[in-house]
């Protein structure tokens, strides 16, 4: 694997490979062993072309443990207000020496033409590109579903037959379509919730259910119910219900969160609304996976940046 | 000691086993000795929601010649400006392997509320917060005056008998606060100079003496005057003096300075304003110890750093 | 060697043995021996005024392959808001440890100041003041130079009766300027291509030629062609041509690129207008050098930081 772009173009072999490597690098990290020597001397770039914090940092943190050097590129207060394209910036920190370069851009498709425009001999790691791709969030989401259900026997599983919920701006977000795939691909069911007017276009051929009633798929008892964050910016949109009824209709109120059964597991790949799309009930209880996403998200993380700086080599 | 809140929770051993930590510091850096290893593998969080270089700068610095690993998370630019709270950041942040947090924030009491609420297992140092506290500046204020006046036989001494006059918008500062309390704390005797709008209410049950004639309290030969930093936006208050009127009252002017004892020292926290509250020729001569309380912050914030992280046990 | 401030007090014998050294640097980085020890334990500061992203990380990155500690102080959002001095910041952090200062500044004179002001004992690097001075760019221009001309037989020599035209705005370039000197000192024929009304005043006691005709300049055929880049701010000031006519005049379009001698080189310090001073066929070719620049630009800084940081000894 020399860059990772997307969950659709990854076999279930490289998913679960990605998975059980991480669960090693989290396992030695229990053991209290400081530091791995396995990226000693690579540079890793961080291109963060949008506003991206808790991403850029858990990149950084993964980046670190494996003891690699890393340089922060931010799109604003840099060349690109002076005109410089996504090209030159690429090719300028590769010429800097970056083996991998972790991107994130607002455009969709971004990471795919760094990867494959013949302008970089480096790794690309797409870090969220538009309303494209989020791989890595999908990763550590499967990751943490894995764990949750399988604990100890996780390593080398897939999902098969676990029932997951999204909910939410499901047209809009790179999450939802990394999820789609990265759970299809490991045998699990998925149902889509939203309005209509935020269901994809051509939902149709995706491998997922769809519907518009939050009640009535939480009541078939789904294993997890994944929040997907409310973007501020496109509340604005026309095509956005008020944020009353979304509320209303789409939150995992205090109310819906008692109703749940029992196993249903609760995530939201942050940062969260609290009382928009979900309320602190649902998201500080037990069942709520939501910090343990934020800690796989380091090992997910290093298994990536591991695997794609070895490039085409067997792990 | 978990955390590091304030001044006014610490016992007198603690401080004196603070700055005599911070002594030792300070003497292994002067042998060259380049990175100690005390803290490798832990990982320090700097999340800062009010700028502030120097103390950041400051507290990085120190964290790496530990050997941690330092995260800077900075208020503008991140998850805030999504509507991600405080106790949701630091949470995050903390899942992500942090196990001391550093806090700089603009509300009294955001330190506090960290520590306390049951939503951190890690430490936390108050970097400074609102008009409250910010206890390592007062401890490195201590530490380079025991420096100044004991040097070789400051280890192990408080500061009993010593007089220090802190001057300026005395109501409003956190570096007031912690160093009354610290300052008290060590035996030293301090006075209070502000006019009569800036005086803190209920001064009455502070440890110290009030005066609002800055002339006066020079002229009864304090050991140290440490003079406190305008704040530009508070200018514009009401309760402010013109700036030409506090200068002329409130400021160590270049006939202040002159008319001094031989051996009063000039202390100030920076950044100064050169020219308002501090004359140049005060700031740079041989009895200031502006540059030596930057210096001294390093082994301070070391020693905090060290103490925190080691939590209950004994040093 | 203490400081490098420009390069109109450098002797060719430094100047040789700092491309020299660059030239080790390079060959030892190319056996993937990861880190030099060389500045251990030292620490230098990025003290930049004004935004520069690739200068700024490529002294980042040579600074930690040496294994100094970096410390970046960026002006915007930082005490120089709240009116804190060049002098006074510089003191601090030197007052922190830092042993070698990196300033970028929009002051022309800045570097000097900082040096000769007896402000500091730290050394200290030019990384460009206002329309000064850039020197560190002019050594990685020579160095991409000498190595493209002679490779292998590179080492010791100087670039004795080469043939340069630097093209575009030279009265405003410190890049333009750092060049002359450095170029005219290791033996090379400049020639400066501007219009009239982005001639430097007394142009007539430099060592160079002037021409106001890029074409006649481009037929007689120069070893390289080194494009300045347009800086969009100055395009609205009265002296400058309108951008087409100085596209039209100026720049190395596709035409005058096909027309160019076989031999001769692009160079551009980056970023790139596209389309405004340079065409993409010319900035792509194998002829450029552009990416080389940006490469040796870190062997070129690593040189710099290690000679500064020994002082007065010779190396």
């Amino acid at each position: 694997m020399n860059h990772l772009l997307g969950t659709d173009t990854l076999s279930r072999e490289e998913a679960v490979s990605l998975l059980d490597s991480a669960k090693e690098f989290a396992r030695v990290a229990d053991q209290k062993m400081p530091k791995l020597p396995a990226l000693r001397a690579v540079t890793v770039v961080n291109l963060f072309f949008e506003d991206s914090t808790r991403t850029r940092l858990s990149f950084e943190a993964a980046a670190k443990k494996l003891s690699a050097d890393v340089i922060t590129f931010q799109g604003q207060g840099s060349s690109l207000s002076k005109g410089e394209s996504l090209k030159d910036t690429a090719q300028t920190l590769e010429a800097m020496g970056a083996k991998v370069v972790v991107v994130r851009h607002a455009s969709s498709g971004a990471a795919h033409r760094l990867a494959h425009s013949g302008w970089l001999s480096s790794s690309v790691v797409n870090a969220g590109d538009g309303t494209h791709q989020h791989p890595t969030q999908a990763l550590l989401d499967a990751y943490t579903l894995r764990e949750r259900l399988y604990g100890e026997n996780a390593a080398g599983v897939g999902l098969d037959g676990v029932s997951v919920a999204i909910v939410g701006d499901v047209a809009h977000s790179r999450v939802a379509r990394s999820n789609v795939h990265l759970l299809h691909l490991l045998g699990a069911q998925v149902t889509l919730v939203a309005p209509r007017t935020l269901a994809p276009k051509g939902i149709d051929s995706w491998p997922v259910n769809y519907d518009h009633d939050f009640d009535r798929v939480l009541n078939a008892g789904p294993d997890a119910v994944m929040m997907l964050r409310v973007q501020r910016e496109r509340m604005r949109g026309s095509y956005f219900p008020s944020p009353r009824e979304y509320t209303k209709h789409f939150a995992l109120s205090e109310d819906r969160f008692a109703a749940l059964p029992e196993h249903t597991l609760v995530m939201h790949p942050g940062p969260m609304n609290r009382g928009v799309e979900i309320s602190s009930v649902a998201a500080d209880s037990p069942r709520s996976t939501i910090l343990d996403q934020v800690t796989n998200g380091v090992w997910v993380r290093m298994a990536v940046l591991y695997q794609v700086s070895r490039g085409g080599q067997t792990a």
